[in-house]
C-alpha cells in the first residue's frame, strides 16, 4: 500500500464530492460522518469545531480513515488511513474556503459566534484506491 | 437518540445512494468503505463476502456505523450505529437484488465463482439523522 496520494486521488479530493470520515468513539466503536475535504501539499485537509464529537474523538485517538467515492465511476473509491493533526491557525479562513468550494458562497453560512473552528491535516499512513 | 428508523430514513436507505460503513480494524483503527444498502423490516441490510476485510472486522467486533447523505440536500445525513449479524442464507439472491437496485442489471456482474456472499443485518442501537 502506498503512503502517498496519486494525482488522480488529489483531483478527487479537490472535487466537490463529499468525503466520509471514520474516527473512534470513546467505547472503541466507529463513528462515520460526511466531511468537506481538500488537499494541501500531500495531505487531505478538513475542518471541524472544538467540542464536536469527531474533534473530541481525534484528540483522544488521531487515527482516521477518509473514504471518498468518484461520482462518475460507481466502482472507484479511495480509502486513506492516516493520522490527524489539529490546528486552530487558519481554521476560520479554511472553513470559508471549503464553503466556497462546496456551496459557491463567500463565507461559511452556518458559523456560530461561539464556535472555534479547527483545521485538520491528515498524514497518510496507507492509501488504498480504485482511483489510480 | 432513537433506536428506530423513521419513514424518511428508510426511504433514503431504499434509494440508490451509496452508504458508508465504518468498522473496527484489528488494531482498533477505523475502516470506512462504500456499500450498497437497503432496509428489511427495520434493519439496514448490506452484503459482503467471506474473507473481505470488513467481513473479518465484523466477525471480531460487530459494532458498525452506517452513514448516508441525501444527495438532494447537502446538509442532510443519517448516522446509524448498530450491531451486525452475518447470515449466508439468502446472500446470493440479496447481492443480485442490490445489483439490480444500484446498477439496473439482473445479476451481480462482479461475482467470483470462489466467493461466498454474506448478508449483513444491522440492528440499530442509535439513529442520528438530519433526515427526519
Amino acid at each position: 500500500l502506498s503512503t502517498t496520494l496519486s494525482e488522480a486521488q488529489k483531483r478527487l479530493l479537490r472535487s466537490t464530492s463529499l468525503a466520509h470520515l471514520g474516527t473512534i468513539n470513546p467505547d472503541g466503536s466507529p463513528q462515520v460522518t460526511p466531511i468537506w475535504v481538500d488537499v494541501e501539499d500531500d495531505r487531505p485537509v478538513f475542518n471541524t469545531a472544538v467540542g464536536r464529537r469527531k474533534e473530541r474523538n481525534l484528540r483522544r485517538d488521531p487515527r482516521v480513515t477518509i473514504e471518498m467515492t468518484d461520482p462518475d465511476d460507481p466502482y472507484s473509491y479511495i480509502e486513506i488511513r492516516g493520522t490527524a493533526e489539529l490546528d486552530e491557525e487558519g481554521a476560520e479562513d479554511h472553513i470559508d474556503f471549503l464553503a466556497h468550494k462546496y456551496l459557491g458562497v463567500d463565507s461559511y453560512p452556518n458559523r456560530r459566534a461561539s464556535e472555534r473552528r479547527i483545521k485538520v491535516y491528515v498524514t497518510p499512513t496507507s492509501v488504498f484506491g480504485r482511483v489510480d
